[in-house]
């Protein structure tokens, strides 16, 4: 039987001082919670989406039976983070698109949609956010806090600004902070957007319109970095969508599909630039860029990670040539170089970045193992 | 001393057919030409370019210092293509935007430019429009045939096309095909322009307008597969263009530039879309997405290569990623099963898929010592 899921929102009225300096008051989080807090209030999990997701992280709503959660296969009744053992909460986080207070809404000063006003966020500012509704909640310390991706580096995140109220951090497919070309992949999707005559500086809503080229590019960029070479060739090759009989069975088009992956991409894209905000996607490649705990010690990230307290689950996988193995093998170094408690696995998986959200076996296996122990230790 | 080049064009009336069914006549292609041809016409080495090249390989225009050649390193007097020894031959492929008949010329049916009803051109087809040029200058047989990346491609499909008219290839950072993440970037940058309002379904040359923001993110993506992760790393790493003086020096924006990489990626797509034309871009992204010898063999490449009979160079670098070492060893391992003569350098560079263009001093020998073997052999 799936979960039912259920959203819930929580007003935020004292402002938030923001990385950048600004602050925010007056704000929603939007959240979900599974399972049942314990009397201890010792098992309680936070799981961070990354880029595209949102509070929505498991089960799915009532009468919608295709609405599963962005990680069901991870969080549920049975699986390997536990809601039959675990309190696990998902958050929106703020400049989202999804429920929480983001460009979309109305800012308070003008009457107007925020746009591209809506102030910069970190994932500094997220973990901030987080530990306010986790402390509304009643929870004093996470069992454990959880992400894949740009949800792994709010897990580390995490372990340094809150480090007493942390026991577990489980990062998986994260890196430590973005390299040149990450940046640079984000940099090309954000011009894709700003530079779409229907953008309008941010203030699309206003005009009527969104700007549905500049998402889909940057969609397909995306994609393109989520899938490993490999994976991309098993799926589609070179295998073309409707081969034109006899001969070589192009059609020679320079604009229409011809390729499968043309058309995948092309689909994904579609469907993206529909339901994401634009100066959402803005704001979270820019926390994606920002993101770098090291920076503060002069990049050494031992000297950065010296505050955390957690015990730590990494994960990565072989083909992720996003977030590949040696970013999450230079967090386990710099953890180990402060005596910390780490486990890592490192799992011969082909889908590339993406296999963060798959079904591998050896993947699910390790996770539930490490929370089998967690939920031993805090009696859940 | 520097070479000094002159540009020449020769005009074709005879239609040419091209792989797609259509033809083109009165077309022309732009040359140069390097060194002398010999009695024997035993010496000449043709030079094929890839995506936004041009037949200007090496050397300078008058009174232009700093009009080099794209090859300029590699051709030229005591240069490893040595223009005291080889008549060296440069084309700009027919389609292109530097001299050769290309969509941003009229197309005489019409007398509008041609734009997006350019014929679609493959590699065979340039091959082709190289042989006729090379008939007209009395050339029967090529010492040696060069390029890299596409340019490799067009050497490759001399070798099949004109078997007998080869006697060495030499294919640099090159593939048999494209994979489908090739593809998929190619298709990325396509759409990118396609749908850039400025763009007029390709008439943009009616309208006085350029599609540049089209070109801005197409060229932006491109030089993010030309570059290995660790030469962006080391080159641009995570250094901010303008640092605030005091806190992490951040200026929090998410649409003004923060990163140098950002900066460098932004400057190189400015520089591309003031002079490189959209539709070219269309139509030479296209050539490389259907370049495939093996696909008429049910993608058995071996014996797609049977066909060959030139002596073979090949040379791959290790961190090119577009282009990776073991697209090109698939090359070798075809070549060799059909027992035919292949030298073959994996160079270990650390500038990705641009390597193919710079000074390493492993590559530029091994060019060199190869072209010293075909003086030898064709009395040079």
């Amino acid at each position: 039987m799936s979960l039912l899921a259920q959203p819930q929102s929580m007003l935020f009225e004292t402002p938030l001082a923001l990385s950048s300096g600004a602050s925010i008051g007056g704000y929603r989080l939007a959240y979900e919670t599974y399972g049942q807090l314990n009397a201890a209030k010792s098992n309680a999990v936070l799981i961070c989406h990354a880029l595209n997701a949102s509070h929505h992280v498991a089960g799915v709503y009532a009468g919608q039976e295709h609405s599963q959660g962005w990680w069901d296969n991870m969080v549920g009744p049975g699986k390997p983070v536990d809601t039959d053992r675990f309190f696990v909460i998902g958050v929106n986080n703020l400049g989202s698109c999804f429920g929480s207070t983001g460009p979309k809404d109305l800012n308070p000063a003008t009457g107007h949609a925020w746009g591209a006003a809506f102030p910069v966020v970190t994932v500094e500012d997220w973990v901030a956010a987080q530990a306010r509704l986790l402390d509304a909640l009643g929870i004093e310390q996470l069992a454990a806090v959880m992400g894949g991706s740009l949800g792994g580096m709010q897990a580390l995140s995490w372990t340094l600004q809150f480090s007493q109220c942390v026991r577990h951090a489980v990062a998986i497919a994260s890196a430590p902070n973005l390299s040149a070309e990450n940046i640079a992949f984000n940099e090309v999707a954000r011009r894709a957007i700003v530079t779409d005559p229907d953008f309008h500086g941010g203030d699309f809503y206003a005009h009527g319109v969104l700007p549905r080229r500049g998402l889909r590019i940057a969609r397909m960029i995306g994609h393109i970095t989520y899938l490993s070479d490999d994976v991309m060739n098993e799926k589609f090759g070179r295998e073309l969508r409707n081969a034109v009989a006899g001969g070589d069975g192009y059609r020679y088009t320079t604009q229409d599909i011809e390729f499968q992956i043309e058309s995948y991409l092309r689909h994904q894209g579609d469907k993206f630039s529909e339901y994401f905000d634009a100066n959402t996607y803005l704001l979270i490649t820019r926390a994606l860029d920002y993101f770098d705990p090291a920076r503060a010690f002069g990049g050494d990230l031992t000297a950065a990670l010296a505050r955390a307290q957690a015990h730590f689950l990494l994960v990565s996988f072989t083909t992720d040539w996003r977030f590949a193995p040696a970013r999450s093998r230079e967090i386990v170094k710099a953890l180990l170089e402060n005596r910390r408690h780490v486990s890592y696995a490192e799992i011969d998986a082909p889908h590339g970045h993406d296999a963060f959200l798959l079904d591998d076996a050896r993947y699910l296996a390790a996770v539930r193992t490490y929370f089998n122990r967690i939920a031993q230790e805090v009696g859940a």
